[in-house]
């Protein structure tokens, strides 16, 4: 039962998006899904409700029942609406999310509280200070590892991915939950330099994906999967929401980080939960007592009335180039790193076996050098995450003329003062190790983000250029009556910003910031700064997700560059692939094997025929393999065998009445209709059942894939692999139709060979295939521009070119990659000059346009005489008539 | 000339957004574009660098000219990069901005002066204090009404409309700028609670329109129609962002109030330009010395440690309901001024014929009650907007106690106090007065906004609850150690918010005012009041941007509603409209003048027969008309007549080998192809200046428009009106035609009819015809939610309904509307009950689809045999024969 709700889910996923796709098998799990509801009903509500009562009326609390039964059902109605949903995950979510804070903090403490009571030995101080993060994420990479290997990582690349269409595998189970809850809770525990923020994401799209099963329990309406999806985009803002208590940035940074086009109408979703979340949020904070009332998560109090001068903008302006470049350098650091660990073999064999020595081995160097008594010292090293932000974002001015002696640090701030060096030396030690340690921290295979990480980095390095102009300028540089101090504190903010928003290639980090610290005084700076970073990250590296998804090898389109004109001149014929396989309607099963041979493309087009070419739909080719396999199965040969037993004393029978024979046996027709509805259904049943069926059987050894796609470039390639079991299931059946024979069968080999021939030169009936009628279609001249928008808005993979109903190409994602990373780097596709297509092409195709559309025309004025002529004219013509002789 | 160029313009929003839509007229547009840049090529650039540099290399400065020229040429090249079309157009909205700014102030300046120097007499001075309004209005209504009626109003819904991919002729045009912005500076300037933010919405977009033309002058990338779109989303960004200079509430403004998808690269551009926009716009200031340094506009200096308790958010949820209904009847309320003042014959009449006589009226009444020594004291009437929000932002509690007298009222805060009655009166007459007033106003046909004023009463609202909270619990709610007041300015921008919120349908308002106010502190308060304001907003009434569009009668697709679940199970089936006219490959002229007769879709399904019916392509009802009227036209009865002289003495000739030689004259066959270019292109520029050229001959009185279609239901009819004008053209050429002959031909009309009788009976030669060979299609069991989602992502207006191929229905935005209003309210269209689709339909459709794909497959059973023997087949045979015979 599990396994095959599975594999009606992930078959609902796939269809995710794909608008027009009409499937009888659809039509088939829609009256299964009818049936079991109406026997449910039968079952539970509708026999219930008069047992019940009249169970009840003898009691005395006869009334209450009935109204709690009323209200219970009032309750079921109403669990079937969106806001009841979104208010249940908001939630949840902020519960989960303050749990984890709690859990987290409690860790840090523990270990706090473990190294200041060793102050008496160094040695132990240092083996407790080593110690406890490296078992820590240890047990976290262990642990993921065992339950679910899905969890590893941030989450926002597969998110993007699921959200485009793609099925992922496992990704929104309850045990992947289970691992990314208690994983990142362990991994934020050790105090290394990782963030919540995109695991978070992942966890509240589990989080809505279970929830939505749970409450389909009570509604059928959440067995929708356009819901489902609008949904999960709502979830993907309140992970964000209840991780920062930034409700608006939230819902933003998800569109950002997970969307290509974005449906206003989830807007309001994702505000209405990420509100509620974050509300819930810092409410559980006040009433745990921790705060007095609402207030911002890192709180800041900058002046008011004069927050910059305007000549303070250039040095705003130069951290958010020097950030963009920053940001650009940490995404290619962390992508050498895989890299790097990919290919070296010794290493990657030795780590591949014990696979816990990775991270244990990342933990011990990166908690060494933090280690306050030791190198520590320089860069802060006792400092939490947290504690870290709240002194960067500090009020106060470090540095007082450039001399650190002058100021007096207080509490935590004390960490950054070192008796022998300045707070500049400090903060670029910080600055420089923490750079290496988040990416490499990133790389550890625990559910882990990056953002938080870079966060602080691009705060201190504000802070950095922030105390340097105080230095620079002790009475502020405004020159008129009153003075204004500079604020180190509002640089180490826009650092912040715009750091991260170079790393993610977002602008919402902004909003972000301002929600985090409570004050928008510093808006103008920190949009300058963060969209100077964003262009100038955006033009040397992709965004970390985007990298981390091409590491991944999952499907992706690029986005279109900015300003590249090329986009507009290249053509759907430039790119398309000409030369395709296609299934006719008038074709023979041997036909299906030599396609399924030649090509390996999922879904193959269906033509008229093969003058004609008119594009009928599109077939999957798990169906053809189904057609095939069916064709061949041994069932129909013992019926043969039957028939021709029956028919033994008479086998003068020809072959065409036995192929006549099975093609009533098989095709719905019209006589005896409602008989042959059940012979349909076991053949769709396997069908819809095998996109479940073939997957387990390509990943063998499930628990090593997250590793492997860390480290080697070979191991994931599960979605090619997947396009492959349809064909060599069609051999196993064959395989076992033969063995089969071998045991109990009468024919021998040669016979069944024989028999097999005869079966695959029979013409295919297709009336059992479930067939897209209305599939994708671009024309040749489409802009590169235009096809981009459309496969990113409807989230296609495939679209076949027509020419006035004549199949002339194919596009898949593929060939559009291709172009777009061609037409932007100037190699893989034939780039056309600017206005090239306006002087030669125009010509030539609309000639081969016209001449197409001429042959079509002549074709009918030969054919169509004849045709109305013979017998061929169908009963049809009575309903239109009227139209061509009125 | 600019006709022509209006002509093209007007093409390419037309395909705006239309995806696969090739059209051989865009082929010929684009040589001749080609052509055009050849030949300026040829005219300008490369001529005169030979020229220029012989000039000057005998003068001194030589190399500088040379220099200045390259760096011209590199200029240009950076001309067609987005982001210097970016950074001019918001340096020129920002300038645009201020300069507006400027003038509204200098205007309510001269108003406040006047209205002082006349404070010896009460009478002049309420001379002063009408007049001056009423002079202003009426100015901008006359100038509006002479100069482009279509100025009028908000702007926002016809952008919406725009960029849905609709073409509203002369809404982006030089000469509706100049009348929206001085319209908008006069109706402003007036002191009328009028607003500037949609106004300038329609402003930034009526200037990114003309920056592209201009820029298009340098470079030819800006001819790009989806490129244009991409920036118009842009320029509506800009235009909230630098009227407040709020960069991200302008950017998620625009886009919640315009778009239904978003693109997420738009984003981007809109962040970009925005932040440009506002900085200049906040520098401009700096520079006049207006402000020390960039801040808010409406700065304000709420404390930040405990900006408010938790126990106040019940306060805060109900200013948010209120809200909600408060912008439901406002929405209402001005729908119904409008219908009102059109029902009423005779005074809409006498209001037609005196056009300015109804701004003049409502400027009279609302000036009378604001009269600051007449009812103007009871509702601060002096203030001008800006002083208003200043005085309803402000830190301090006004009543202290409940006791007016308490509280020192400083500067322009004295305007809220009145000797005889309290601050509550004062802002209950104020909220009423301002109610029905803002309402009103906001129905005068000249350029305004509703946005300012709703905000305005919003704040006054949030100030009467914060004054009353304020009343309630005069030492704060909080009972812990400190005492923190209620800070009654808080409640005003929640109100503000809120009911700001309501009106528009938007939770982007909240972002505003962070903005705005320069603080985020009452972020979750704001945001919990938006989020119920819409709600309840959302479930009364539509948007006033919706309401207005509805009004107008441009062409909309509703939303679908929250958590309405028959959306999932109503299907195309349901809705679509199954008796539609087609035109068959193998039709006769004949057929095509009955299919023009009978109905009036704009684009018509091309099949292969009336018997398939598969779905060749779609051909628009200008082609159709087109292909009639160049059959019927003088030149080819010429043709015959000569035709007929020359083969006198052979007049067996027969009608077919007549019925030949026009077909390989008219019909680009394989022989004399370069020749026969030429005849095709008039009749195709033809149709292309057809979209022009027809809408002027439908609005004679062009000024009138904007009145009317405020005051008269019938006369926003273009869109239908522009459809007509196809077929009346198709009758206007026979109407000449006959006309011509009677003049100088020598054919009886007698004999022209029956000379046209028989060129109805030919078949039809499409070759020269354009035909979108992609249509959309649509399969019967797409669910209404997930066509929703495609039209509203693709722009559609119409998709065809197939079947494997076979035509079988069309669904066009009017049955959509229909059955989405239907879903919604329960009438209009048959709604199913939930799950009934799966208990009955599945059955009987799946059955109608095998049986329609079995009759298909059993056609070509019996079709393909004879044809392959036959002598029909083609040589396209050879190229697919091995995939048939392997």
């Amino acid at each position: 039962m599990a396994s095959e709700s599975e594999a009606q889910r992930a078959l609902q996923y796939e269809q995710t998006l794909m608008y027009g796709r009409y499937t009888q098998d659809l039509g088939t799990f829609a009256k299964d899904e009818a049936a079991r509801l109406r026997l449910q009903e039968g079952d539970t509500a509708r026999p219930r409700r008069p047992s019940e009562l009249l169970e009840y009326t003898q009691g005395r609390c006869a009334p209450c029942r009935v109204c709690a039964l009323q209200c219970q059902r009032f309750l079921i109605s109403k669990v079937g609406e969106d806001w009841v949903f979104l208010i249940l995950l908001g939630l949840v979510m902020a519960l989960v999310s303050w749990a984890m804070d709690f859990a987290i903090a409690t860790c840090l403490q523990a270990q706090k509280w473990m190294y200041g009571g060793l102050d008496t030995n160094v040695l132990l101080q240092y083996m407790a200070w080593v110690t406890y993060p490296t078992v820590l994420i240890t047990f976290s990479a262990g642990f993921t590892q065992i339950l679910a290997p899905q969890a590893v990582g941030s989450g926002i690349p597969e998110m993007k991915t699921i959200l485009r269409g793609v099925v992922l595998k496992e990704y929104l189970t309850l045990k992947t939950f289970v691992a990314k809850v208690i994983g990142l809770t362990c991994a934020l525990g050790s105090g290394m330099p990782l963030g919540k923020e995109g695991p978070f994401v992942h966890i509240a799209s589990m989080c809505a994906a279970l929830l939505s099963r749970f409450l389909s329990l009570f509604g059928g309406f959440y067995e929708n999967e356009a819901r489902n999806i609008e949904m999960l985009a709502a979830a993907c803002a309140v992970g964000v929401g209840c991780c920062f208590a930034a409700p608006i940035g939230g819902v933003l940074f998800s569109i950002e980080v997970t969307s290509t086009f974005f449906a206003v109408r989830n807007y309001w979703r994702g505000f209405f939960a990420a509100t509620f979340s974050a509300f819930i949020f810092r409410v559980l904070a006040v009433w745990n007592k921790d705060e007095e009332t609402i207030t911002a998560l890192f709180k800041t109090r900058f002046r008011l009335d004069f927050p910059f001068d305007l000549q303070e903008l250039p040095a705003f302006a130069v951290i958010g180039i020097a950030s963009g470049f920053g940001g650009a350098l940490f995404v290619y650091l962390n992508r050498k790193i895989v890299q790097f660990m990919r290919r070296q073999k010794t290493i990657n064999r030795f780590l591949m076996k014990k696979r816990l020595l990775f991270p244990a081995l990342v933990t011990l160097i990166i908690s060494t050098l933090t280690f306050p008594p030791g190198f520590g010292q320089f860069m802060a090293g006792q400092l939490t995450q947290k504690d870290t932000l709240v002194t960067l974002f500090d009020n106060q001015t470090w540095a007082k003329q450039g001399i650190s002696d002058e100021f007096e640090y207080l509490g935590i701030l004390e960490a950054w003062l070192h008796p022998r060096s300045n707070v500049f030396v400090t903060l670029v030690v910080f600055i420089l190790m923490k750079f290496w340690m988040s990416a490499l921290a990133t790389t550890i295979p625990v559910p882990c983000g990056a953002f938080m990480p870079v966060f602080v980095i691009g705060a201190a390095f504000g802070r950095l250029v922030g105390e340097s102009m105080a230095a620079w300028f002790p009475d502020g540089i405004h020159t008129d009556s009153n003075i204004y101090r500079i604020v180190p504190g509002g640089y180490a903010v826009v650092g912040a910003a715009a750091l991260s928003g170079a790393v993610t290639h977002t602008v919402s980090t902004a909003v972000i910031v301002f929600e985090l610290t409570g004050q928008i005084s510093h808006i103008l700076p920190v949009m300058i700064a963060v969209i100077l970073a964003n262009a100038v990250a955006q033009s040397l590296q992709p965004s970390l997700y985007d990298s981390i998804i091409r590491i991944k090898k999952l499907p992706y389109l690029p986005e279109l560059g900015w300003g590249h004109h090329e986009k507009y001149n290249v053509r759907v014929e430039d790119i398309m692939v000409r030369d395709i396989r296609y299934v006719t309607l008038n074709c023979r099963y041997r036909d299906l094997q030599q396609v399924l041979h030649s090509t390996k493309m999922k879904n193959l087009p269906l033509v008229e025929s093969a003058e004609s070419m008119i594009l009928l739909g599109s077939i999957e080719r798990t169906q053809v393999g189904a057609l095939l396999s069916n064709q061949l199965s041994p069932q129909r040969r013992l019926l043969t065998l039957r028939q021709k037993v029956l028919s033994e004393d008479g086998h003068r029978l020809s072959d065409s009445s036995i192929r006549f024979q099975i093609s009533t046996e098989t095709s719905s027709g019209t006589p005896a209709r409602p008989a042959l509805r059940k012979p349909l259904k076991p053949a769709l049943k396997r069908v819809s059942s095998s996109p479940a069926d073939s997957p387990p059987a390509g990943s063998t050894d499930h628990t090593g894939i997250a590793l492997k796609s860390l480290f080697c470039a070979n191991a994931t390639t599960e979605p090619t692999e997947a396009q492959g079991t349809a064909y060599h299931k069609v051999k196993r059946v064959r395989i076992s139709i033969v063995e089969e024979m071998i045991l109990g069968d009468k024919m021998t080999p040669a016979e069944i060979l024989e028999w097999e021939e005869q079966q695959l030169d029979q013409p295919v009936d297709f009336s059992s295939a479930k067939i897209d009628p209305a599939p994708f279609q671009l024309v040749e001249h489409t802009s590169l521009h235009k096809t981009h928008t459309i496969f990113s808005l409807l989230g296609l993979d495939h679209a076949f070119v027509t020419s006035i109903g004549r199949l002339v190409g194919m596009v898949s994602l593929k060939e559009l990659r291709k172009a777009i990373e061609g037409s932007l780097t100037g190699k893989g596709v034939k780039v056309r000059p600017p206005l090239a297509s306006f002087r030669d092409s125009t010509a030539s195709t609309t000639e081969a346009d016209t001449t197409a559309l001429h042959q079509l025309w002549d074709r009918h004025q030969h054919h169509h005489m004849p045709r109305e002529a013979g017998p061929g004219g169908d009963d049809n013509d009575d309903t239109t008539k009227g139209q061509r002789d009125p």
